[in-house]
């Protein structure tokens, strides 16, 4: 049986010591977040994580839900108490706006508890991470009447929230959606239509279901700027609506949510914002959304190199290269295997140093809104971004390629359903796929967020990097020279792009995936380069505890010599261009 | 519902002007194998796995294998009236000795009807491929008697084989074996032990099962010096032997397979060869065993890609980035998308690269044995020596990379059980883990087959390399050149690898994994030139199907110019060393 222990240790290090978050006291939601309340609200949230969610993922895998004849559905055993314990322990409201109940803490802590959810339990998660999805949308964009009607519900967890956008026909392509919504007399409307992989669709969580749903009001503009967004509560005053599961999906794995298909049928709705304004509200919620998968992708993977490593240290087999390193055993544990050292290590490096950019990124999103100056602000928004779409696709790729790894250090052991290890790859897998697939976050990057403004973004992100490495080159070289050299590679990429792309926009997409995982890897960089020497000037200072900062040292040092010189080989992917690939006749594939 | 359509027109091509079989018309076996002879099997062989064995692969892994409360098991439906029609076609003798009723034809053409039976249907082949490594094995060692005995109803099929290595304590390192033989008054032993992991370990297919089994006789050496290779029938004179499944293994996939943990309490069972010489047999299989599950890898890897581009010509979704392709339509087949079209190619061009490697691999296991000079039997050998490993672990890798990528091309449909396509991903994770995880091939390519004999097979492998770019290079430098850079970086990696491990062996396991990988591209470089050069000439001969030559030619220059480049950074790996990697304290991962 898989266990969890959340990182509680490194969390700690990166909002105090890295990001430093007591800087920020003076924005909204920081004075609330000093050094001490940080420590015990994730001490409290590990406990609840550790206690209550983790012993329930592999009984959710196994069980899934249920749906009924009437088309109710139930969720695996432990999970409606578990929401109960979650809600009244108030860690739906962590971020949410206090005027509803929440507590308005900062983004970027909130991130470091949905990691720790999503470790524990990633099926579960999607219940309550939905709600508060829902309760940002609504809070930004809703009328004051429909906060007052749902958000102080949402936010206790009485009231649950799902996002509806696809349907069998059109998934990316929201403008081949046919759901349509009726203007009724009273100001409401009727939906009808069928939505597909609705995460959290039917349940008996919560009381209610609060659905937010795109559909097309006739006579609307054609495309996506005919898509309005609408509320379709389950139940209207106590009574059944429109709506109904018709089925849940048998799938490859996130066996414990409920992914629905819902079928709306002249369901009572209400819309948010203006009309055809649906996509534009959508996009508002995109950057929580994506960077919260993300972390799913870091939650996975941070747990199932924890399993792997457990077991690494636990199981006998073999001998040390270098001759026996416990002769009085049987065998040496298989810890001493450089091969399993590197498994392990490369997860560790990339955990850590994934974590390290999604927080940042957290701590981006708070300044984007609330820093004090425009100019933070803007620089705040640039670097969000390219840093999304990255964060999303390679947190998640990343994520299933450490959760493999982990899987592969038990051998066939792995294999076996009964240590849980194939579970993180299956529940990994989707956060590659939903939220945007990680192909159309790499066009969003290379197509969108690039060119943008004329490379504000990208030419904002080179300025930062080579200042940091100005500023540190002198003292921290082994640091700032490798991330040097990557950023050199990113830079020539970017130029080959925008002189080949302009031209002909297929080589844009034929690189875009490699471009992505080219900056991923110069952003890990860069944290890994910001946490060493914080660790370095730790150690010079004589400051916290000293094998943890070693450690931090070390690991950055294997990540820079061992991963951080692939860039040139991403490079290369990109030069290849689009030529033999867009040539290829479709039927010969 | 996935399909399959077995690649016969490339399969031929290997056979036919790539490999050219018919230059080896006087060898054992290859006389009976003239290009109309292997046209017709691989016709027949194609139309039994579309028709008969791919159509139960999605529900066998629905249904799973069922464990009664008496220890019998029984298949999913129809893979007993499925395992009929394979052993009544004769597909089981296909490469079996004629004088026990096999057809006895080259190993290069079996593995392409492997490749067939595990692109239909994975959990299926296991049945009779295991069969057919006990056959292989009797017939190298058992006794005449035994021959007699066994090999004429394994052959048949009537009978199936199994392999018992794995013990819950014992994976990898056999010399923890536990499973004790004592020897009887009449010759005979009687086997007493747990073995798990069990592929086909018991089941309702053929009559009988006779199972290999691995133990120590008491009182012999220590470790893997002291075990001994036993048959033990699961009928003896139609009784049952003292065997019994106690499980059946809950896997992450696999399921129409059953994989059994049998107990063994007092069985009867038969020594195969000599007391204590059992590891030594189970080497003599190595290669046949390896060489198969790598062509499972990328059995897998092809049916997968194939539904991708099925899925990617018909889902309507988008519009290409150099404006709609099809305006009549709602959107474009999201096949224009370059992204969609690289995943698509990058699966095309490793398993092309892959399948040519795997049928050279086969080939030169026909050489090995049969080749009339020592000469060319001592350069099969070393080339053996490198390559298998590397197939089995470099087609199993790219094989469940590929059907990951292939399972992203559908989008969220591919996380959805009913596509099959999830399947495909789950089902290709266990062929890098068992017969020796990937780690473990590395290593025996790092460890073992690298400096045996002073490095005689990699500087023999470096020669021909050289060789052929120097007979190619002026006509073909298109191809040849980025092989000969790739070799460049393989040479120097060994060059470092023999300076480097010498004085620690550590630094030779830290770069195991990425030294194979960067051996298996330059394998696959050369297989590429190999192909593109036999196409060029057809095309300017004017032989044969003109697309197909300028599909190869075009796919060579994408794999010449996209991947092949790669290998830079595996050296760059490998270069890394692994000081960091041994320091880091182990309770730290």
């Amino acid at each position: 049986m898989p266990t969890y222990r959340a990182p509680i240790k490194d969390m700690l290090y990166l909002l105090n010591d890295v990001l430093k978050l007591e800087r920020y006291s003076n924005l909204k939601g920081f004075s609330e977040a000093s050094p001490d309340i940080i420590s015990a609200i994730l001490k409290e949230g590990a406990k609840f994580n550790e206690e209550v969610l983790q012993p329930l993922n592999q009984s959710g895998d196994r069980e899934g839900c249920t749906r009924h004849s009437d088309g109710s559905v139930t969720a695996p055993k432990g999970f409606k108490e578990a929401y109960k314990l979650y809600s009244d322990g108030g860690w739906g409201g962590l971020t949410a706006p206090p005027e509803y109940g929440g507590q308005g803490l900062p983004h970027v802590l909130g991130l470091a508890f949905e990691e720790m959810v999503t470790s524990a339990n990633l099926s579960f998660s999607l219940y309550p991470f939905l709600t508060s999805g829902v309760v940002a949308l609504l809070d930004k964009l809703g009328s004051n009447e429909q906060k007052e009607t749902y958000l102080t519900n949402l936010i206790a967890g009485k009231w649950s929230g799902t996002m509806n956008l696809t349907e069998p026909q059109c998934g990316t392509d929201l403008g081949l959606l046919r759901t349509k919504a009726e203007a009724e007399k009273d100001g409401s409307y009727k939906i009808t239509g069928t939505k597909i992989f609705i995460s959290a669709g039917e349940h008996d969580l919560s009381e209610n279901i609060i659905h937010l749903v795109l559909a097309k009001i006739p006579g609307g503009p054609d495309g996506v700027k005919g898509i309005s967004l609408f509320i379709v509560p389950k139940l209207i005053d106590g009574k059944a609506n429109g709506v109904a599961c018709g089925s849940i999906e048998e799938k490859m794995g996130l066996h414990g949510n409920s992914t629905c298909l819902l079928n709306y049928d002249g369901a009572k709705s209400f819309l948010v914002g203006k009309e055809h304004e649906g996509l534009k509200a959508m996009f508002i919620m995109m950057n929580a959304a994506r960077l919260g998968v993300g972390v799913q992708g870091l939650g996975v993977s941070e747990v199932a190199n924890q399993n792997a490593a457990d077991y690494a240290r636990d199981r006998l087999q073999g001998r040390a290269l270098s001759g026996a390193k416990y002769p009085d055993k049987d065998a040496d544990p298989i810890i001493v295997h450089p091969d399993v050292r590197r498994m392990l290590l490369d997860g560790k490096c990339f955990n850590e140093g994934g974590r390290a950019l999604a927080y940042w990124g957290g701590l981006l999103m708070d300044l984007a809104e609330s820093a004090e100056s425009d100019q933070e602000r803007d620089h705040a928004k640039d670097m969000l971004a390219l840093l999304i779409p990255t964060i999303k696709s390679l947190l998640t790729d990343l994520g299933y390629e450490i959760a493999t790894n982990a899987q592969q250090v038990l051998g066939g052991h792995g294999y076996i359903a009964e240590w849980g290890m194939e579970q993180f790859v299956r529940d990994a897998r989707i956060t590659q796929i939903y939220e945007g697939t990680n192909g159309i976050q790499a066009l969003d990057l290379v197509g969108r967020k690039l060119p943008r403004e004329g490379g504000q973004a990208i030419r904002a992100y080179f300025e930062m990097i080579e200042g940091y490495c100005k500023d540190y080159g002198k003292d921290y070289g082994e640091f700032t020279s490798p991330l040097k050299n990557a950023l050199g590679d990113l830079q020539q990429a970017s130029l080959w792009l925008m002189q080949n792309a302009m031209k002909n926009p297929d080589n844009a997409g034929a690189g875009a995936t490699s471009y992505l995982r080219l900056l991923g890897y110069v952003a890990l960089g860069h944290m890994w380069a910001w946490m060493a020497i914080t660790s370095q000037k730790a150690l010079a200072d004589g400051v916290g505890d000293k094998t943890f900062h070693q450690n931090k040292v070390a690991t950055a040092r294997y990540f820079m010599g061992r991963h951080l010189p692939q860039t040139r080989g991403y490079y290369k992917m990109i030069e290849a261009g689009s030529d033999e690939l867009m040539a290829f006749p479709d039927d010969a594939f």
